[in-house]
């Protein structure tokens, strides 16, 4: 697999990413030596995924460091430079998580906040490792079936995250159980993550698909071809009220409808437990133009309003499931809180 | 407006159609001349929507009827040219009705077809202006409001009919009465017929709107920006299940979810008596590179699969209320064929 996002030291020390907006038909990478072109390939998606953004956050926080050491005002500069990173991108919460918990080690020096950030991604692979296994648990454990067909949306694989993936970790951790017989891939306009990242990962992966129009999601579930829908997240509220990738809503309550599992699959830094519900949430709007140009060619006549929110929040009582590192929980019967808070003490006790 | 679809004598007579794929950037006409450029010109969806399918399986009879007279055996060319234009797009029901009702006429010789055909153009704008004011009043007496928000998917106006519209002219309809704030209007992947052709009518007729990718629109409903949701249908059963552009049952489960009304707007040629439910519908398949291209550039990687149903089948109990020139089925709590025959039987003694 292609590595999304790591540190380099050579020629100096910076970010790599992958540029995803260049894939499938070019691998290309972009080398971010400043916070300021970090962030630029954050809001053009050129690195995306909440769990991804999580690092990216991270590292951009040792970038800050070394950025700001130049300046005649360090300190002043590290926090401008960080706040600008943190606020990118409003709705993916890890974002914020990643900058916070690296800049919190700033007395430490930047070797220490680096091996946080390494740490970060590193812990990432490893909780989605163990989230997917868990949520393949579950599906296992509450659809019997030989093989499944399974429906989602978005990219959630190596691609939006730092390893292994959350929806498509999930549906990776069946596939080698030998337990997916086939995939539905929504293509997720606008800008066509599913179409163009999640199949591309899949076909490297062995894993039989289909990429559909997002609109033929709900009738994809309602004729019965798909046996459970998994997504992944960019930020979950207390209630287990889940905003991720627009077009999401529609895919849950389908499920609903015809009584299928609809998982959200996510590592605990995508909880946002400050949040009581999904009105809380602030929905990134972005561009009209990234609906109505493709490829520079206009797709509507010319000025006409568009309305493009990037994110939709799936109320909880229509999520079955969420997969994370502590185990699924079931938000319509557990407390999500609580879990995400027993988890936490049990591991600083341990 | 421009005009849909029409016959033209000269310099020989022959069906002059707008092409609707080239729209926004230019407007087109093609000179179908011969059935088999009428076939392909529907086909590559050139000309669409129910109702104006319906003309143009009339008008290609006729065409076939002046075009059969060359041959050795005129009968038999006939039979084999109506045959092939019937089963050109297999969904929507008018193509074959049109084709049948034009057909039966042939022993009166092409100038009775000719203005059979003429007839099924005037009666569809009639009969379209009658149920948007149906459709209008149905919305006026069941949501008490100032002015409406309203969602609509695909496209329904003239440019789908032979004159004034079935959905979209249930909202032109609103709009006269001056009760119209604002149109949500679906992209609708993978041909943009809302993007490209409901933007361009709303335009031209006023109307303040957006469009938004289809994943869009449910989040749309949830969030309680609209009031209710209108689309048109390309066949409808005995009990009231609606083929529709794929996209529309996510419509309407959203708008269930939100306890909306979810109308449809159709002219009675578009029900189908004949089928008891929506799991008799044909779904017509089309080609993945629709999906997977655009501008003839690919979005995703090279050879991967494509699902590309062009419609999906909403099931009865999500229709609210069924607009047409008979006026409005409620399909929940009303027969659809009891008030179709009681209407026809009354036209028949009238």
């Amino acid at each position: 697999m292609a590595e999304t996002i790591t540190w380099v030291m050579e020629p100096i020390p910076h970010v790599r990413l992958l540029d995803q907006t260049k894939l499938p038909s070019n691998e290309e990478y972009i080398e971010a030596k400043s916070v300021s072109t970090l962030i630029e390939a954050i809001q053009a998606l050129a690195v995306r995924g909440a769990p991804a953004l999580g690092a990216a956050g991270g590292f951009g926080v040792v970038l800050a460091a070394l950025e700001s050491a130049h300046s005649e005002n360090p300190d002043q500069e590290f926090e401008r430079l960080t706040s600008l990173l943190r606020e990118a991108r409003p709705t993916a919460v890890n974002l914020a998580w990643g900058v916070d918990r690296v800049k919190a080690l700033k007395v430490e020096g930047p070797e220490r906040m680096l091996a946080e950030a390494q740490a970060i991604a590193a812990e990432d692979a490893v909780n989605n490792k163990k989230l997917s296994e868990y949520g393949a648990d579950w599906i296992e454990r509450h659809i019997p079936c030989e093989r499944y067909r399974i429906l989602t949306h978005c990219n959630t694989g190596e691609l939006a995250t730092a390893g292994w993936g959350t929806a498509l970790g999930v549906i990776r951790e069946l596939a080698q159980r030998d337990k997916v017989e086939f995939v539905y891939a929504d293509e997720t306009r606008p800008l066509l993550q599913g179409a163009r990242l999640t199949s591309w990962e899949l076909k490297r992966l062995g894993i039989d698909h289909a990429v559909q129009v997002d609109g033929a999601a709900a009738a994809t579930i309602l004729r019965g071809l798909v046996d459970f829908a998994v997504i992944g997240a960019d930020r979950i509220t207390r209630n287990g009220d889940t905003a991720n990738k627009i077009g999401s809503a529609s895919v849950a309550i389908a499920c609903k409808e015809m009584g299928i599992p609809f998982m959200v699959a996510a590592p605990l830094s995508t909880i946002d437990l400050t949040l009581d519900g999904g009105w809380e949430i602030e929905i990134e709007q972005r561009a009209g133009s990234e609906v109505s140009e493709f490829n520079g060619k206009l797709t509507t006549p010319m000025g006409v309003e568009i309305h493009n929110p990037a994110f939709d929040v799936t109320p909880h009582h229509y999520v079955s499931a969420i997969a994370t590192e502590a185990g699924v929980i079931e938000p319509n019967v557990q407390s999500v809180a609580a879990v995400v808070r027993n988890f936490q003490e049990g591991n600083e006790n341990a």
